[in-house]
């Protein structure tokens, strides 16, 4: 029987895995509530337990396996197979990971932060189309992303690289960013970003407008709200929208005038407005890509969604490929 | 004998030769000029005539190269050892380059474009300290570059990385680029570009300055100029200094949030400038670096000058070494 891969997806909320075939394939998946108490140290001791579980019920064994691979948030240390700073798991100090699940179950394992893994699944197999350059922008509650160039995830000396969420697209009149600098992408393009966005045009805005209206009374306003209001023709959400996607137009142009990647793939909650979001940031990006990269480089929608994190994380593993 | 690589940076005015031990050493180097009579037909003739020529005066054979490379301005295909579009060599068409010296020398060849080589020299044994995560700008006549991420040069799906000259740091009120775009890094920071920067700046100064008053007057000035009375404590030159250190550093600290590189190095004619320019870029580089690519990546000037090119051009031909 041909080798499978295994893909674990660690979040604040669910842990997800996946049992995936060499060429990306889901092939069984399942997930279990992350227990975050006593300082996250159930969680590791849960993904062997569920691990050893659902090997029983399929009948697999480890030599069933050529790796485990997982992706986690927090500082990952892919040496060690550590993680530091996760503190939605409530891991402030460095957790043995790797080491201990290497030693319960006997299979190679192998780790990186949870971006770089989406990333990685959105390449294999997801809008990336397994090419050798292909950039991630994820947007959700914050704005993060991975940088594949010339076949490799790039890291960084410090393990920074893929900051996208912080490169700076509006230095003198920006948002304060929680990172302390101002006019980072992700004061603008997250979830939360594209309120804000919206607050500050209201400000000016003279027109009628359910959203506009909702915000001028304290009302909560989601980017769903504004995406949809938009589609629906609100004048007001459509400038909102057409700000947030100049944003992230200029964005993901400069990062292809350093990288001309094949494509640069937007996923994460704010992409479910697919075609909508990226035609309109497409245009913006040709606006300000470099002639040679606005012919070669395409802005794509993310085509994974949720299973990005386990295919990723499975695609780790496969290092441990022997022939 | 230890076997020698061969550089060559084959540039518009002059052809520059160097015959270097493996760890980047230069043991004899020379230059002829650049013949770009009758469609440019005498150049690869030339470096044949050439190479031979100084073979024979140092007793050398082919067998004591690993290897020969070059860098070439125009569009470079490193696979058919090729390159069209060299505009200042008067090569319009596709020339065969490497399979000619190939044949006439019995030595293997390897070929990338001037920027991309330059970036391999200044990363080998300059500022870049042989690390694998290295980004290059230069400031010339244009605003050039080359970003090395993971060990490998990123030419991207149609060979346009390192366009670190388009990265737009003005959309709004940017001048216009050669490219077509507008607000272009190579607006600003070319030796033009500092010019350019001044004039906008001398129509609202007020104040008193040499500069200001030739601009003024339609004086020729160049960025040196500005540079130099900057140097001196010209209140306008330093001034315009600043806002070029500005965008500098804007467009460094995304390259940086990007990539998360070991280090920036800045070459290029306006680099003669020296720490005065790379303490104001590294500046606003701290203010838009996220916090950990702050810390971690370095803000340098390059160290090799010419012979960039002559020592990234013999790096390319390492990759022939067999042991």
């Amino acid at each position: 029987m041909t080798k499978k891969l295994l893909g674990i997806d660690l979040g604040g909320t669910t842990i997800k895995f996946g049992i995936l075939t060499q060429d990306g394939t889901i092939q069984e998946k399942w997930a279990i509530d992350t227990n975050i108490l006593e300082d996250g140290k159930h969680i590791v001791p849960d993904i062997v337990a569920s691990l050893k579980h659902r090997m029983g019920l399929y009948g697999l064994t480890k030599d069933d396996f050529i790796g485990i691979g997982m992706g986690s948030p927090g500082s990952v240390d892919r040496d060690k197979k550590t993680v530091t700073g996760a503190f939605n798991l409530n891991w402030a100090e460095t957790q043995e990971v790797g080491s201990v699940i290497e030693a319960e179950l006997g299979i190679p394992f192998a780790i990186d932060n949870d971006a770089n893994v989406a990333t990685l699944g959105e390449r294999w197999v997801g809008a990336g189309a397994n090419n050798p350059d292909v950039v991630f922008v994820t947007l959700g509650t914050g704005v993060g992303g991975g940088v594949i160039a010339d076949g490799n995830l790039i890291h960084g000396v410090a393990g920074a690289g893929g900051e996208i969420g912080h490169i700076v697209i509006e230095p003198e009149d920006g948002f304060e960013c929680t990172c302390g600098n101002i006019g980072c992408l992700e004061t603008v393009a997250s979830a939360t970003g594209v309120v804000r966005v919206a607050r500050r045009i209201a400000e000016e805005y003279e027109g009628d407008s359910p959203i506009k209206a909702a915000i001028d009374n304290g009302e909560a306003v989601t980017s769903k709200d504004i995406f949809d209001a938009a589609k629906d023709g609100d004048a007001f959400s459509l400038i909102v929208v057409d700000k947030v996607s100049q944003y992230l137009g200029l964005a993901t142009a400069n990062i292809s005038n350093i990288l001309n990647p094949d494509s640069i793939v937007i996923g994460g909650g704010v992409s479910a407005a697919g075609e909508f979001l990226r035609s309109r940031v497409e245009k913006y990006f040709t606006r300000y890509a470099f002639p040679q990269v606005r012919k070669s480089t395409k802005v794509k929608i993310a085509e994974l969604g949720n299973d990005a994190g386990i295919i990723g994380a499975a695609s780790l593993a496969s290092k441990f490929m022997t022939d």
